[in-house]
């Protein structure tokens, strides 16, 4: 099985691009990871948040192989604790899945047809984080879900 | 009313730091913020986490202000979407506290005699994350707060 983080937004402020470069090394001891990302659709006066999600959705939908689970990240979707997820990473094992993508939608969020195409919707929990920083606690809790999987010490 | 964020752990990693001074910057926009730290116990053979968490407990303690409400962030607290926290600012604002003080824990969590002390205990949701993370969180978080309490733009 192999990891794919697909993100909408191409450049990441330097902060939370040496996180998630951080947080992407430590889960690669684990599994194979691969960061992608689509562009952020530009909003102006002809292009709406709406339409903006929309387009973004069919770039995220084209980047996403028809062999792969797909786990979109999004407030309306399951909400876990760390300990759930580790099991769920254990179940996504015993199914056999080739690839996981794991898709964070742009500033407006995640396009809804793109979601409802989606097999599973995880939720980080009740509060809206920004997009870039959702990039950041979605590896740092794969990575978390993995060292209780292997049961190997959490590195602080 | 000014707000205090007291933490344990006296040195940051470098993007953890440029971060919280990101989002510490525009929470001032709104109200007057310090960004306070007690030292983390070191923990050897003979400072379980436990003995840890109670010295770096009474070193938070020792650090708030007798006048001050008190919020501790601990999973097993309220969780909150960020709406429900921008009325709770509000709340905050109207029941006149002229400081309002939210602690952090370290690398093992809060100290159970600080959290019983609290008056408040707010949740980040079920997930766990390295405590060092959570002062970016609930920073980006109570910015979001003020700018929905203020009806203003979320700055991206």
């Amino acid at each position: 099985m192999k990891w794919t983080l697909l993100a909408v937004g191409r450049v990441m402020p330097p902060p939370i691009r040496e996180l998630v470069e951080e947080y992407g090394d430590r889960l690669r001891h684990f599994i194979p990871l691969r960061l992608e990302s689509v562009a952020e659709e530009k909003r102006d006066k002809n292009v709406t948040p709406r339409l903006a999600m929309e387009r973004e959705g069919q770039r995220l939908r084209s980047r996403c192989p028809a062999t792969a689970w797909i786990v979109a990240l999004d407030g309306s979707g399951q909400s876990w604790s760390s300990l759930e997820l580790s099991r769920q990473v254990e179940q996504w094992i015993q199914a056999g899945h080739s690839e996981v993508v794991f898709v964070i939608g742009g500033p407006d969020g995640l396009d809804p047809v793109f979601k409802s195409s989606a097999h599973q919707i995880l939720s980080l929990g009740p509060m809206t984080y920004p997009h870039m920083l959702v990039r950041v606690l979605i590896l740092e809790q794969l990575y978390r879900a993995m060292t209780l999987l292997r049961g190997v010490p959490y590195h602080r």
